[in-house]
This record gives C-alpha cells, sequence and structure tokens, in this order.
C-alpha cells in the first residue's frame, strides 16, 4: 500500500525537525515537501536548519525547504500536512485548509468551536467537529493538537474522570526545547527558575476543558465544567515536562483507586491499535521520587505520560506527571492524531 | 555592652558556617563555641569543614570544633545556643535545654506542644510556650526555627489572613543547598527535576498550621483551621526555594487588594526594629516573570521573601514566592529568632 | 553456539550496569552471574542498585547479586569476568586471575609489566603480554582497560602516529558520570568547574605512553617516548568527556594530511571486523563547534571517538575529542576487549 | 574635587550595566551619559535594557539612553568614553576619539600599531603609544582594553616573565555571560561545551603578544617572541572564564620558585594605588583543586586573577587560571584602566 505524502511546515525547528524524525520510519505517512519561513526558502535542510537535534536526520539534509506561502494550494503532491508553524502562521494554515488536512500545532486554532484539538486516547469523538468545517465546502480541514503541557494533564485527568473532577490545580516546571531554538538564554537558564511561560496558563485551563468537554448532537463542544487553574514555570531541564496536579474530586475515591484507574488507563480501543499508540497511555511508577525526565522521559518511546508521586492530603489528590514534549507533546502526538484521523476515514 | 556568647552546632554544615558569617558581624551576638558530629570533633574549622561555602569565613579556621555531647551542659561560656544539627540530634537538644537557650533548625521539636515555632514577623506572641517549658525547672528552653519552604509560605500567608484564608496548595520548587552538602548528587540535579523531598510536604502542612495558630489563654497553640496540600520538588538551583502557592479566600478580594495587602505587610513593629528583619518582609515585584533566583535572590540582603507573577484563576489566587533557603530560611532566620528572644527578655 | 559466561564485578555501579546492557545483547557472551560489595551481596539487583541509568535492564532485576570475594574461585560458571569493581580491590582480581580471564576497568594493575592495557583499535598485540602470566602457571589472566579519558587520546594519537608524534599536551572537561554514583555533589557542579581529578593526570600519561609503546622480543613494553603533558577538569556534563589536544610533530604535516589521517583511520582488520567495534574509531567532523557531548555523544553507538575544532597555531596542531565515558570510556571498550581475546584464542 | 564625567556607550548590555554598577560608586569618574544602538535610543533604561543583572543599579533606571552616533561630537558634558560597544560599532570609536579619550573593551582597535591595549599592572608603559595618536592633531584619542581571556594569561604571565617564556598553550573554558545577552541558547549550554568561541584564539594569541611586548624608542611595540597556542570552549557556568595554561620556560626554575613568584607578583608600585587594583593582582592557592568559579570568582572583588592546581609535567609547568570575566575581563578593568590614564595625566 502506498503511504500518504505529508509535508511538513515549520521543518526547520525543534518540532519540525522531530517530524522528520518520526515520519522517516512511518509505516503510513512519507515526507514529500519541506516548507519554513521566507528566511529558509530555497535553501537546502542542511543550510536552513541549526540541526540543534541530536537525532540522526541526515537523509533529509539535501532536500530543499520551500517557502510556506498560500502558493502551496497549487501542489498536487500533499496528501496532509503537518504544521509546526507559530501561531502567528494561523492564517495560512486557515487558507491551506480549503484543499488539504492540516494537523497543527500552533495554537491559533485550537479554540475555534468547529475545530476538533484531539488526544487520541482521551477524546476522539471530536473528529466530528470536522463535519462542520466541511459544510463550508472546503475539501480540507483543520485539526489541532494541544499544548504539550495541556496533553500530559487531560490524558491522566480522563483516567480519574470516573471518580467526578470537581477541582484541578496544575503547577508545572516545563523544559527549555518547549521555548524553541534559541528560545532561552543560557544566563536566564542556568540555576534559575522563571515562574512564567506567556500564554501557557490559559492555554492549559481553556484548552483542557474543551477537550474534557462532551460533544452534542448539535456538533459541538461543551466544555467541561470543571474548577481548573494553571501556573507555569520554566525550570533548566532540556526536554521533558514536569506537572505538579491536585484533584479534588466530587465523590471521596481510596487513593488504591486512583491509583489503579491510572494504571488501568489504555483509551479507546480503536486508538490502542494505532501505529504510534503507546502500550500504556499513563504509565504509573509507585514510587514517591518519580516520574524524573532523567530517568522516565523516553518511557512507552516518548509517547507515555509518567506519573507517579501520589499522595492524598487536604481533600487534595495530588500527583505528578511528565510526557516528552517534542515527541508526545508536539510531533509525535501530532503523527498519532494524522493515524486516527486516517483509520477513521477522514484522509 | 558585651555581646552574648553563642555556640553553634553543626558548625561545619552549610547552615552552620552561614551562622559563623552572619554572627561574625553581629552586634548583640558573638561566637563562642563550635560543635559538631564526633567525626569532625577535635579538629580545627579549617580542618573538620570543606569550606564549601564562598564566604569568607576564614577568620574562625583555626578554632577547634569540639564533639557535641551533653558534656556542653559543664560549659559556663556559653549564653544560648544555634543549633543547625540533624533531626536525628534532637534528644541532644533537649538535654541542653535544661541550662541553656535553644534555638533550633532541626525538625525534632518543631511539632511539641510547649515549643514555640517562630518566624518573627509572622507569631512572635507564640514566645509565650516558654513559659510552659520553664514550668518544668528548666533553666533553658528550645524554641524552634521552622522549615525553610514552610517559612516563605508563611510570611505571604499572614499578609494574605485579613481576607480569611479557606484553602492553600503549595507546590515547591526547592534549591540544592536545601539538602545540605554533599547532598544531592550531580548526575540527579543534571538537567532533572526530582518530585520529591522526604518528609517535606507534611512538615510544610503541619509546620504552617501551628505557625498561623492562635495562642490561648492556658498557653497552647489552636492550629489553623485552613485548608493546606503540599507538594515539593528538587530542581537544579543552587540556592533560593520557589513556590507556586494557589490561596482560596473565604472572601472574594480584588487582585489589586491582594497586590496590596502584599506589597504593604511589615509584621509587628517591635519586630521590624530588630537587626536582622529586613525593611519589607515581603518584596512584592509586579511582573509576571519575577521573582527569579537569579535576579532576586539576595533582595533584603538574602531576609525578604520575593513574591510576585500574581494571578486570579478559576477561584483561586496564586502567586510564586522566593527566598534564600539558608539565609530566611534557615541561619538568617535563626539569628532574627534570637534578637526576638533578646528583645523580648527571654535571653 | 553456545554464548561464554560472563561474570560481572562491580555490578551495581553505573559501569556495572552498562555492562548489563550491552550484554543482555550480545551475541558472544551471556550474564551468568553478578558481584558486588558486601553492602549489595545477596540482595537482588533492583534492591541492591540505585537504577540511577535511564537504560532499560529491568530483566536483571531479580537477580541476586553475591558478594564478592575469592570464594569466586569455587564458581564453575564463569568464563569470565568483567570487572568494575574499585582500584582498592586490585588484590582480589589478582585472586580471580589463577582461575579466569578477567577484563578490569580498574586501574590497579593497568601498569603492571605483564598486563597488556588494550584499546583494540590500537594496540590488539600487546595481548602476547597474557603469555608472560601464563608462565606463572595461571589458568586465567589480567588484560586491563585503560582510563576513559586516555583512550580518546590514544585513539587520535594512534591515528596520527605517522607524523611522528613528539609532544602532547591535553586539557580535560570530563562528564559527572566519570566520578560515578553519587560521584560529584550537586552543589560542587552547579555551574562550576573543577580543575582536579584525583590521579587522572598521571593516569593520561603513563597509559597513553604504554598504549602507544612498542612490544619487544622479550615479550615487554617499550613505552612511546613521547613527551605528555595532562591538566583533568571536572565541567557540569552528564556524560560524555572533552579533550583539547595540542601535539607537535616531529614532521610538519599539512593540516589537510592531519584531517585526512584522522578521517582515515580504522585500526587492524582484525578489530574492524569485531562485534562492538564501530566503523570509525574516530569520526572527524570538519567544524569548528563539533564535537559536542549534546549533539556527538552517541556517534557509532557510543564507541566512535568524535574529533572535530581542528587547527594549527604556534607549531602545535590542536583538536577536540570526545567520546562517551561509560559506553567506548568503560563498559563497551570492555566488551570490545573481550571480544578481541575471543577473536584470538585467548577465551 | 569634582569627579571627570564618563559616556557609556553599550550602556544596555552586561558589561555596560556593569560599569554603571562600578561607577556608581567612584570617587573619580561620574555617569553622565548612556548610548546604545538605535534600537535603545530615545527609552529610558529601565525600558531599554533587560536587566539582566542582579546587581542593583535601579538608581539608573529613569536615565534617557541616548543612540550612539557621531552626534556624540557635539556634547560638552562628557569628559572621557567607556564604550562597551560591538566590534562592528569601532567605527564609531574612531570619529569620537578625534574628541573624547575613549577606553574601549571592543575589539576593533586592539591591534593598531598606536592604541596601547592596556592591563595596568602589565604594560603601563604602553600609554606612551597615545602620543602618536596625539600627533594626528586629534583632541582624544582610544586606549583599549583586552579580551577578556587575554587578561587572566597575561597577568600571569607577566608575573613568570622572569624565568623566560619559550612556549605557552592555553585552553579555556569560558562562561556564558562572556557571550552577552542572550548570547548562547540554554538547549546549547545545557549540560554541554561548545569547542569553539568566534576568534577568541586568535585574539588571545595576538593581543598576548602585544601586551607583554616591549615599547621601542621610536614608540611602537616590538611584541612578544614567545609561542603561543590557544583552544577555547565555552562550558555551562554563569561568570567566570577558566583556562589551563601550559608554560614551558627558557629556564628550569623549581616549581616552588614558580609558585612564588605567582605569590609574590604585585605590579608596578604606581599601579598598585590605583582605587580599583586588588590588593593581589593573583591570588595564589596552593591546592590541586581550586580556582573553582563558585568559590573563588569574587576574589579580590572580582579584579584579582585566582591561580592554582599547579604541577610541572613533560616539561611543562601548568596551573589554571580563574576571573571575573565582566570585572578583570571588562568593566572593572576599563575603570581601572582609566584610573591609570587620570594618574599618568592622560585625562
Amino acid at each position: 500500500m502506498s503511504r500518504l505524502r505529508a509535508a511538513i511546515l515549520g521543518a526547520t525547528g525543534i518540532v519540525g525537525q522531530k517530524y522528520l524524525r518520526i515520519l522517516s520510519r512511518h509505516p503510513e505517512f512519507e515526507v514529500s515537501a519541506l516548507f519554513a519561513s521566507s528566511h529558509s526558502g530555497g535553501k537546502n535542510l542542511n543550510e536552513a536548519s541549526n540541526f540543534m537535534l541530536p537525532d540522526d536526520i541526515a537523509e533529509f539534509g539535501e532536500i530543499r525547504v520551500e517557502e510556506a506561502s498560500d502558493r502551496i494550494l497549487e501542489r498536487n503532491d500533499i496528501d496532509l500536512i503537518f504544521s509546526a508553524l507559530p501561531s502567528s502562521m494561523g492564517g495560512l494554515e486557515e487558507i491551506l485548509s480549503r484543499k488539504f488536512p492540516v494537523i497543527t500545532k500552533s495554537s491559533s486554532h485550537r479554540l475555534d468551536p468547529d475545530v476538533p484539538l484531539i488526544i487520541p486516547e482521551v477524546n476522539p469523538g471530536h473528529l466530528l467537529l470536522i463535519e462542520e468545517q466541511k459544510k463550508g465546502r472546503k475539501k480540507g480541514f483543520i485539526s489541532a493538537d494541544p499544548n504539550c503541557s495541556t496533553t500530559q494533564l487531560a490524558i491522566p485527568l480522563k483516567a480519574l474522570e470516573p471518580f467526578g473532577i470537581e477541582t484541578v490545580i496544575v503547577s508545572t516546571m516545563q523544559a527549555l526545547s518547549g521555548a524553541g531554538y534559541p528560545g532561552v538564554s543560557a544566563l536566564d537558564a542556568s540555576g534559575n527558575v522563571i515562574p512564567y511561560i506567556e500564554g501557557e496558563e490559559k492555554k492549559i485551563e481553556k484548552e483542557s476543558l474543551k477537550i474534557l468537554g462532551k460533544i452534542g448532537t448539535g456538533v459541538e463542544i461543551t466544555p467541561s465544567d470543571l474548577n481548573i487553574t494553571a501556573k507555569c514555570a520554566r525550570v533548566p531541564v532540556p526536554d521533558g515536562h514536569m506537572e505538579n496536579v491536585f484533584v479534588r474530586f466530587c465523590s471521596s475515591p481510596e487513593i488504591d483507586d486512583v491509583r489503579d484507574a491510572l494504571i488501568k488507563f489504555r483509551g479507546p480501543r480503536k486508538v490502542q491499535h494505532l501505529y504510534s499508540s503507546p502500550e500504556h497511555p499513563v504509565i504509573f511508577i509507585d514510587s514517591p521520587d518519580r516520574p524524573q525526565p532523567r530517568l522516565d522521559l523516553m518511557k512507552g518511546e516518548g509517547m507515555s505520560v509518567v506519573v507517579g508521586s501520589l499522595r492524598k492530603s487536604g481533600g487534595f489528590y495530588c500527583f505528578t506527571s511528565l510526557s516528552h514534549n517534542i515527541i508526545r507533546g508536539a510531533a509525535g502526538g501530532g503523527v498519532q492524531h494524522a493515524e486516527l484521523l486516517l483509520s477513521e476515514g477522514y484522509l
């Protein structure tokens, strides 16, 4: 069977390069075109990129990077688009979605009422929103990936949904690679914590409510009514966001039941068999001092959310979650998202 | 006027050496004796210590370190004791308190009903508990310093007490020096976060309730009834704990009123004039990306709690607090504590 | 063909665990027994070890760790021993070598006149020294691996030997894992450089001269007569030693010839085909800002020495070398060493 | 006596801000004007700068930053100029030197034959070159500071000059702040070493030879004829360059004599009494594991070069030198330089 031809927008950045790495070995997709800002357009990838990732993607080094513009609409060698463009380029994604399926990591369309915001294990049913977009007589559509820090929160929350979630507090400790390259100054990162990432807190709050929301018969999302507060910080860790999560339930489960719910969570059966789905969307480590980025970052090949350090105190159940912000939180999640689209007939 | 003669227990550790540094320039106290474990006893400080601090305390290098034991009771050249012993040595502190005032940083007696747990700006009135100890016909007493991570939480909470605090969630990002020397392995610290510090979460929870509690006519502490949950992590920062604090009030103050309460907090007048008291127990920086250890650690000469990144969301007011865990959180706080004892007639 | 049964001495340390990882997939050797200090003896590996490495060696978790002692001599299920014991245990290695081949990473026997100090690509002929040991009627023998920082110096020097090496200066920047676990204190490592590693400089100097020496007909090594000076520092990098090397040749080669010699170096043909031998013992990156630990650590699966940043100035040719101190510099090098022994008939 | 009015060019960068800090307390100079790139011109310092330094320079926050241009020539409120402009702005310095004394940190004029390159303790006599510039009927002149990494090499070499220096090898491990702000990406710095700093090696080599050169009767510098090779690396340390230095002498001094020469070095008497001169231009620490940035960075208030880890091997004497690259290596050195100019009658 021939593979679908994927274009990567934003191919010269950290996320773009991780897409290259993942797609270079994928059974269903192959890379057919690379696009980036006008600054990179016309160079080959070796020239255009800083190759800041240790991954071996040398095979792509000679491919020409083209300028990301609406001229992409003229192309007939593209079956889908993975976009890792900055959110300021959301307008271009909108234009390209007239013709192509666009799976986007940018934040610009995540909260649009007719754009699904997808974590395959959590809310695959939200893909129905694509039907709404199609009513606009577009041939393509936009389907969005959440923010990296949202994903690793929403997956364990989904596992805990049966207990009835009333309140969620999340305090993040996010890795440097989340800011891109060059991103954070080494002087700001060295032995320091920055208690702020612009826009991040509202993203986590709003995206979580949408993802955990219900899709109604009128094909719109009713956001979850749980109460959520986020506070974000940047810590000097290269890869792997950590989140301290505090949950108050409507019920009063035993802590062992909470643990079991995390351990047993698998997500819908139709998602389990996707090529990129990890066996365990949540890997629970029953130890107070885990997860740790150094030890647990690559669990599930970077696609599992690693949870541990569970305790109960003052009416809150708290735990720590870790995921690889560039794999599960970006390119890996995007590819899994596309696999779901394909499996569900949208590609 | 002659200065009181202070002995330092645990003189060879990080906190002990900071005590040396602070007392070397103090108008009311002078160092008269150094004690440490049997391992160090009999050596001079140069030999016994790794001098792991960059501070210039060379003047003490030739002083003999003696073994910490109950033979200290025979000494007549000691007016008070600063103890930075590990909590396993709490029994010795108990013995020494028969004769000497012991200001201790160890956790062993903090929750004893008749031991005050003092942050001068927050609960100086709790010193009355010392009267309870004196009833035991001891000549001395024990008065305890809180855990470093408690102090920088309790001070801003005190400032916010007028709004009626219902629930507190605190997520810490604590510095390496809090684990002592050698403490954390460089391999565990390098580009990593460890989501656990043994015993720390319960310390924060229980100590905060005691410190914010009321002292009754029967001379006992009624703990605060606020609801508190802590989650602690170690981050690769040399000095300066950061805490993300989420507060729900009984009332619904404007965020500007919360800001003002933090800015205007000074603590009781009788504490403001102590030698080590900073002009501002809380320094509020009205910026979302502050405080930061790199920029704000030494504010108020390391004695201020620096607060910023204030926001309101989901019914919670949240902010970040920073303090120097070895100065305000340990030796600096202990010396200020002794100044209060002196000023109040307990020394 | 059945695999040889290997015992690992020092199985609970960083190097021991890397041995486990490498041998878990090896075609010629299998792990038959684990030994460690009396502290670990009798526990299973899960209990005895801190599992400080992110590698997945869970399959060994239930294996019992036995105490390393001369009672190993009674064992009949061991074909060879990989020792990662501290050098203070050199006496035990001596005893065990009466019966078993001992490939050791410890420094205790490296300079013994009848012990070969082997880097397969550099001096495989030195294995002849084993014949000298056999004259002592031992059934086994000791064959030693060099210090990690020696290996990544000696391999490029071997490549440059044809130009006639007169003087070598090496200034190292060594990784934290070289000090073991827990090793360096995080407080000493954080944003710091320590210009000293005990004994390291003399090890580099003496070992290099032995390794680059000639083996004579009397079966003894005549050390190289090149002039060598080493200066070592510890830098806050988790894995991967960097070395700035300055070489003065007897001849005056063009810098392009020096580059070519590094690029073309392969080592003896009989070594190229060993299972663990990288295709390129030296990978030369023609860029002034490479190698870097972050980007180049795993080149050649951690078995290549990565060289770059070549320049000539003031009569010296200088370059930077990087290798993975735990793989090429320790367990990987040891396994390759055993493969050579097997291939040459010593096992 | 009134203080001389100093303008700072490049006031918004790390070095510019350290100038502000040092001059805010200086007995001979006061800050009269701030200049920076057109990007900052017209803003006040609070707006124009990131305030990336923890120093308290809030007093300057409201001062207006003006655009650095040749219109500075119209100013009559400036007695001297400290320039921390990038070297691309060397042309402007040339223009301004028609009217003003310009003490510059930029590399553009350092090797000009008529520009002195000054380390006060090493070559104060080179100021005579200013007479050559004055012949061009300029009212002002340029006098240059060396590169930070040159300074901490040239000072100990000057101390060792009596032994006759034949060959110098220097391998640097340089701090992040040397690259300015934002400078190095945190992703490149985290747990990594970059074996390259553009142009740095040639700067060290050429500047050292000029500084250690002799000034002849024809008022020109004859460079030293010692043989020098430099290799530079960036390490993840915030402040404080480390250099491993290897020296071969024409003579064969005892190592104790080398040590004594370092300990006893004071520089010329007329320099010792300058306000910013440290008591010891070289502080020798007789320990193999010192200096370290964490412990020794601020020795001599950041103006001393700290030397230790001395050993002799293979015909080379080697040691490690540390200095504060922003104080001694930049703003502190520049102010001391100006003090010398004043003391010698050039201001």
